[in-house]
């Protein structure tokens, strides 16, 4: 797969997950337990983990929930990131609870002696520190002044840029040096503004999102939209889809973003056409019962050796214009199907016997 | 909304709707009835329109298909577009049944003579031709030349280019200037290298989407990727989103695409924050629910005066960091509601009486 241009980040490391420089982009999400509900949360980072989160972010609202961590920190099999707001108390004892790393927000917290404290403590233990700053919590003043000299949503921009700017210049003066940023806005155009501006000035790793991205559908679009564009212009080390629906989602979203961009192996890559005037088999149901055979084999742990699979509309497009596909299956006379393999037809069938043979040979290329 | 780069590519028009230039990127679908059925392909055409589709494309496998072309245009309340694979007489017959424009496939249409026929009818006629290549039809032989010098994927890449180019420059010779151009592959990284190095040397509108993308939810991931990181770079005019799904699905994710980008108005924009530990409300629930009532509203005609509508899911964060929302509803104490406006709070009710209240501030904004 074609390689993307990727930004020169600073490397840093959260728990055993290395962010920035050449590393993988990896994928966050957020629990939506009680956090002080510990087996509740533990049950949910396990879930979230298996679907293939690497890093858990929760929130830590106040001491009780900062005190849970100690045994979830424990027993996560995933870095577990204590999400901190106004209180600098509770990032303290959120890395006394060995967590892998903290957020904090500059729009929340911004006295410098309570800075320095969380920083010094940060520093002593070798906890990561996210920058996280997003629209909806940038001061009013620092807003309110860039307005007098730039259109709205540039200041907006703006003021996510300097917002971060400003306590990481903070962090790095008391000694932190691992440190990741976000700077992120419910507007896709705004946050591609801000990450832009940011990563030309600067070398820190970059989380990437877009903040209340919303319902499902809306939210997955919003975030492909924009995640995509950034990854495109190789500005992002670790993502977070955020969507308004069960955090699995966000992972499963997050890892399809990554895969379309050749991010992430997905092996066999599937491709299929659009339905259209020449298509005669029932499309839809045959690429989607496809999907579910390889998701299904994949799941179980096999790793299939092919590295495109086809799912054709028409006999007369089908095996030539995905004469690059491995395998493939394709539809031919009314309810007929061809099964071909580099543009060529390994035989024509009805469509149950086809299925059932081109299952054979998918199974041929699987192993484990 | 921040206003994205625009690429400043020529301008023509498709029946009544503007291409490139500074028009507004239109969204197109394709058709899955037979062009041949044209009662079925009407009513397709009409349920595609009603959902926001702006230009339709047909395929024109045979001659009988480009002759139903002929009653097709006259009633489609859209323009037609006839997609022409391998003879060119389909073209002729179609553009002589008045489709608004033709797509020709450059990898399967090279005989100059039949090109020079098709280019002289078209500047009679002044129908403007897409030429549109693709990954899966690009001929063998330049694919094979490119490959000796370039890695794989670069080799399709400029082969897409190449290919697109010598059909716009045959084009070109006989006369036509009215064209827009595709680029497409199954492969995201593909399609941008090849329509960011065809924007760099042509001023031709450019027409956008991944071919092959997939099935509903992989490839309405992988579309707004691709086609959010072109248009985030100033690239596209007019674009389709291919699934293999309903097409009118596809007409939704086109319009989402451009409505996250601010390429669209939205109004009003929907935010609503991921669900976390701090949530005690079913947010997810209550999130579909507003999307639901502000999509009926607008399906029903009616105009929402609002820029921005959020739905929260904490009182703490909630009226604060949504306080650009021109009105929202949030979490608060287990089970109950806050309805806010610009940050400030205008009451706080039992969940059914706070949804009411929210109801009514909304209809209070609408006109229509």
């Amino acid at each position: 797969m074609m390689e993307l241009p990727r930004r020169n980040s600073r490397q840093i490391t959260v728990g055993k997950v290395v962010i920035g420089g050449n590393a993988p982009v990896s994928v966050q999400s957020m629990c939506n337990t009680d956090t002080r509900d510990v087996q509740a949360t533990l049950a949910q980072i396990h879930t979230l983990a298996a679907r293939g989160c690497e890093i858990i972010r929760l929130a830590v609202p106040d001491m009780a929930a900062a005190d849970a961590l100690a045994p979830i920190t424990e027993a996560s099999p995933i870095p577990v990131i204590a999400d901190i707001h106004f209180d600098h108390r509770l990032a303290l004892a959120a890395i006394r609870n060995h967590a892998a790393a903290i957020r904090l927000n500059p729009g929340n917290l911004t006295d410098k002696d309570a800075i320095k404290q969380v920083a010094e403590l940060a520093v002593e233990t070798n906890t990561p520190i996210r920058v996280g700053a997003n629209g909806g919590s940038v001061r009013a003043n620092l807003l309110k002044e860039l307005r007098t000299k730039l259109p709205p949503d540039e200041a907006m921009a703006e003021a996510l840029v300097q917002s971060a700017l400003h306590e990481c210049s903070l962090l790095e003066n008391f000694g932190v040096t691992q440190m990741k940023v976000a700077l992120k806005s419910s507007s896709v155009p705004v946050t591609l503004a801000a990450y832009r501006k940011f990563a030309d000035r600067t070398d820190h790793p970059l989380h990437i999102g877009i903040t209340e991205a919303g319902t499902f559908y809306r939210g997955i679009i919003k975030s492909a939209v924009g995640i995509g564009a950034l990854l495109s212009q190789g500005i992002g080390d670790t993502l977070r889809v955020s969507l308004t629906a069960d955090p699995a989602e966000e992972v499963t979203a997050g890892i399809r973003i990554l895969e379309a961009l050749g991010l992430r192996d997905a092996a066999p890559q599937l491709v299929s056409c659009p339905t259209c005037g020449r298509t005669e088999i029932d499309l839809i149901g045959l690429a989607d019962r496809v999907e579910k055979l390889v998701d299904e084999l994949k799941s179980s742990g096999k790793k299939i050796n092919l590295a495109k699979v086809a799912v054709m509309g028409c006999a007369v497009n089908g095996p030539g214009e995905a004469r690059d596909a491995d395998l493939g299956i394709a539809g031919s006379k009314s309810g007929q199907i061809l099964v071909f393999a580099k543009g060529k037809v390994l035989g024509a069938f009805e469509e149950e016997p086809g299925f059932a043979f081109f299952k054979d040979e998918l199974l041929k290329h699987c192993e484990g």
